[in-house]
C-alpha cells in the first residue's frame, strides 16, 4: 500500500464561532476537525499533513467596530492587525492540536468571500481532500445563508467531505454556528 | 488518537463496467477504491473495515436474455441465480484485494435502484463513511442520466466522498463506465 509515499494533504477549513466569537472555532468546523483525526488520521499520524485554511469575511459594515475611534488611517491599520490576530488565535488552537498529536500541518489566513477562497486555495495547493463543517441546514435556511460546504462540493478541484455537526450541538437558531 | 477504538467502517458502492460488463468494476468505483487505499487507509490496515455493497439493476426489459430461452419457471431461476453469481465475480475483485492487503471486510448484494438502494443500506448499516465514485457528468449529461453520487450526498445518512475519474480514463462516450 501507500504507506511509504507522501502523506495524504487533507485541507480543513476553519471558521469562528458565531456565538462565541474569536478565538473559539465553529461547532461545525471542530466536529469536522475531530470526526478527521478519529475516522481517518487515526494513529497513524505520519501518514497525514492537515492544510487549515481560515478565510476571513472583510468587515464591510464596520459594525463590530462600533465602539472604535478611527482618528488616523493608522487606526484602520491597527483594527485590520487586530482581525488578523483573532484569526491567528482560531489557527492556533487547530495547530496546537496537531503538535500534541505529532501531525505535520500548516495554518494560513485569506480574506474574501469563503466560498470562493477556499475553491481557488484548492487550485493552488492542490491538496488530496478537502474537509468542510456543515451545520446541515434545512433547504429553507439553505436559500437565504447559503452553504458553503454545498458549493464546495459541487466546484472544488478535489474530493470534498462535508461533515455534519451533530444535531444534539445545534444551537437554538441553527443558523448560528 | 482513536488508534485502539474500533476500525472505521467504510462502505463502498460498487458497480460492474458498462463497457466490459461482469465482473469487470466500473472505471469510476475503481478509483474510488484505489484512491480510498491510497489516500486514506495507507498503511494502517488494521484500521479500517471495508463494506462492499454492490446493487444489481433487475433487468426489467430482458434485453440482455435476447438469445435465451425460458420454457419454464426454473429458466427464470436460473437467469436469477446467473445474475447473481456475477455480481458476486465482481465483488470478489474487490475481496481478493483487500485480503492480499490484510484489510477486513465484507461484501453483499441487493437489488434495487441503486442510488435508493445505497442510502438505505446507510440507514441499516451505519458506516462512518460512504465512498462512491462518479463519472463526472457535465450537467447536460447528468439531467438525462442521474447521477448515483450526487443523490447520496444529499440523502445518506453519514458523510460522504466522491471520487472523480480521472479525465484521462474517461471513455469515449462519457456515460460508459
Amino acid at each position: 500500500m501507500a504507506g511509504s509515499s507522501e502523506p495524504t494533504r487533507v485541507m480543513v477549513a476553519v471558521n469562528e464561532s458565531s456565538i462565541k466569537g474569536y478565538p473559539h472555532p465553529s461547532i461545525s468546523c471542530r466536529a469536522a476537525f475531530d470526526w478527521m483525526l478519529s475516522k481517518l488520521v487515526r494513529s497513524n499520524a505520519a501518514g497525514f499533513h492537515l492544510l487549515f485554511l481560515h478565510v476571513q469575511v472583510p468587515d464591510e459594515d464596520g459594525f463590530d467596530d462600533m465602539d472604535s475611534i478611527y482618528a488616523s488611517p493608522a487606526d484602520f491599520q491597527r483594527m485590520k492587525q487586530r482581525d488578523k490576530i483573532r484569526g491567528l488565535h482560531l489557527l492556533e488552537h487547530f495547530v496546537n492540536q496537531c503538535h500534541q498529536l505529532e501531525i505535520k500541518c500548516e495554518a494560513w489566513i485569506k480574506q474574501g468571500d469563503p466560498k470562493e477562497v477556499i475553491c481557488s486555495e484548492v487550485k493552488r495547493v492542490q491538496p488530496d481532500l478537502l474537509v468542510v463543517g456543515s451545520r446541515g441546514l434545512g433547504p429553507f435556511q439553505r436559500v437565504f445563508v447559503g452553504t458553503v460546504s454545498e458549493f464546495c462540493v459541487k466546484h472544488a478541484d478535489c474530493p470534498v467531505i462535508t461533515i455534519k455537526r451533530k444535531a444534539d450541538e445545534a444551537p437554538q437558531d441553527p443558523v448560528d454556528d
